[in-house]
């Protein structure tokens, strides 16, 4: 029995650093197809592009139909439910095979869009698949739909993925501030944020200020080179005036000299490492040294990516709507193109889903405007904050079972 | 004017470390005052006891009767309302001076009782002050009311504050695991949670188990020596069959002739530091010399004992009865004595509010049971999990504000 000739199917894949978001940004094209039945069943690939090299698949269509909740629960999880993957794509010239094996696969599938979900590489890899495509004269489309919590890819108003991350980041630095607040001492605390090379999630801390704390009362992101005399003069000025001083510092800032600020083990310690700890643990030993107060660093680490709990309703509604429009750029019979977000006013806040050429956005790199952060280099703008506010407001409905948040279960991406 | 003599006043203290809890009990004896007016004023007492000395007092009961949904937000507001300090209060004989001027206060401020809500040392001072009340024949009353995330205090089931702090390590090493599974490749995450003595906390990570997730696959308590040798073993042999192996360790594990596991350098680092990282990182080092896999360690810091948007009802709820026990107890002229929480039932979990004396309780600590660690060191028992499945269940009703939880302002506490 031969194959139906009419089939038209889709593949979709996630890729990169996980987000809170990234989920909801699948159910959004999920949610599309179920109107429309435009494609017939909609793939996806496990471990990102990975997948399709060893034909690693889930029907998503059937679990959407199957699986009481699906997409709600879908919306609210964190982390890629298709799994990730760390694959940058060769270029097409220098390895030819690669290619092959991927518009074989689609082939056999009937694969009429391939859809990928995630940061800058993925991206690159959207830019190669659609040239590839176009130099073939395959139908196959090729969309893009951006996430990053770093929320540094060019031609969007802001990514999925960011707002939960910023609101995470401003709620945890205002309990961080509650903790520091209720010993009469002076104290300094530093809160390391990810961002090496931009400085958007840490310029979110920002948000935490409210009717009686100031803090952070400090901000550096990566964008301006830090001075560590500038910075200990600025920590001493507040400090007279201040019991707690909360600092909240990018972990990719560096020196005049473009050298990271980093705290070095100046020899190995007993385990034969080198240590190196990040930018916090600097600025925690030169409060330390050169104020001697009481100090301490946290480094949020990666609950900042993870925490659904505490998601954007904003952001994922907005990652829903991305899906939905990659969605109707295939219909379109648009390929080689990213969803974008195009803010059309500050307040009342409105966007709207656009799109670009891949080319435009790939491998370039956003950073905060300078105009964004203030002539010292320690705080951000009132555009910076007009910008942030509306990305964090709201609340998802998060389902808890015996106290703890629920969410799909992930058993097809463990051995 | 003369000050009438049948005024009935309290005064309340916060004090140790904060937990998401202490502003509940605060509220619980608020609560109670307001049903029955058998003070006719609830004095604050800002920062801890020392806030007698220097008489900086806020007046509760008025704060309760004008500020809008003032108790319901005290319940849900992280850190110490009051604030806090850390000030163990001398022995009686040694400086009668100290004890003098409390009395006094309590005499001037027509003071019936003074509650002390806190852990091991504000209990400590709980014995001392209704020791030496005894001992001058003075009619204050002083009640402790307890809390810690630790958990760690003797003669309660469970202390208010540790079942959010539950709740929280729970909930977020559930959402590191799902950070982990999205690559297909080896790699060991240490997750570092707070407790030096006791494992309460740390045993609590294993409540983030659920229908396909089984980390974290190693859990290291303070109470078991911990052996190096052993530890990379066990990673080694979950290695095979799984691809992310999660740890769960106390940031007070020793080895057998109890010295700190920590990671400590052997010379001093370029600040001039002889850098001191803590249990996660050591274990991250072990795992990445002996067995070379991707490893990460998580240190999971202050967030575990401030974050009320995570909270337990059931811990809060709790909480609150405590500090309605305390009122009660102080109506029925008890002295010197500590709330406690007895368990009369595990399901349907029941508990009611009951009282020792405060010389049973202070200054010892109570651990795990060795019983409740299982045979191999590394993992608890079904035991310890019946215990703490109650504690962490129900969400309380957090408001938010511009995207972010909304707490009592604390400006008071602030210079």
């Amino acid at each position: 029995m031969g194959k139906e000739i009419d089939l038209k199917n889709c593949i979709i894949a996630q890729s990169g650093g996980p987000t809170v978001a990234i989920n909801a940004s699948l159910a959004g094209v999920l949610l599309a197809n179920a109107e429309n039945k435009y494609f017939d069943t909609i793939y996806g690939s496990i471990n990102g592009i990975t997948g399709i090299f060893n034909s690693k698949l889930l029907n998503l269509t059937k679990l959407q139909e199957t699986v009481p909740d699906f997409i709600e629960k879908l919306k609210v999880t964190p982390a890629m439910y298709l799994g990730s993957c760390r694959y940058k794509l060769p270029a097409a010239g220098t390895d030819e095979e690669t290619y092959t094996k991927i518009f074989d696969f689609f082939k056999e599938y009937d694969i009429d869009t391939f859809f990928y979900i995630g940061g800058n590489d993925s991206m690159d890899t959207v830019m190669k698949l659609s040239d590839y495509a176009s130099k073939i004269e395959s139908d196959v489309k090729i969309i893009g739909i951006p996430k990053t919590i770093d929320n540094d890819l060019c031609g969007t108003d802001h990514t999925p993925g960011f707002g939960s991350a910023a609101k995470y980041i401003a709620a945890s630095v205002a309990e961080i501030a509650r903790d520091t607040y209720i010993y009469p001492v002076k104290s300094v605390t530093i809160v390391e944020i990810m961002g090496r090379d931009a400085g958007w999630l840490t310029a979110a801390s920002a948000l935490s200020r409210n009717e009686f704390s100031k803090a952070p009362h400090l901000i550096y992101l990566p964008e301006r080179a830090f001075d560590s005399d500038k910075f200990i003069e600025d920590v001493k000025r507040l400090l007279e005036t201040n019991n707690s001083v909360v600092v909240a510092v990018s972990e990719g800032i560096r020196d005049k000299d473009g050298n990271y600020i980093s705290a070095s083990s100046s020899s190995a310690d007993n385990f034969g490492h080198n240590q190196l700890s990040g930018a916090g643990k600097a600025l925690e030993y030169m409060v330390a040294d050169r104020i001697g107060v009481k100090v301490r660093s946290v480094e949020v680490n990666i609950l900042q990516r993870c925490a659904s709990h505490l998601a954007s309703l904003t952001d994922l509604d907005e990652s829903v709507s991305q899906g939905k429009k990659a969605h109707s750029l295939s219909i379109e019979n648009k390929s080689g193109v990213m969803v974008t977000l195009k803010r059309t006013s500050d307040a009342p806040y409105t966007v709207e889903t656009s799109y670009m050429d891949i080319h435009d956005s790939a491998n370039n790199v956003r950073n905060v405007p300078d105009s964004w952060i203030n002539a010292e280099g320690n705080d951000v703008t009132d555009e910076m904050l007009t910008y942030l506010k509306p990305l964090i407001i709201g609340e998802p409905k998060v389902t808890y079972k015996d106290g703890l948040p629920h969410y799909l279960n992930v058993d097809h991406l463990l051995p």
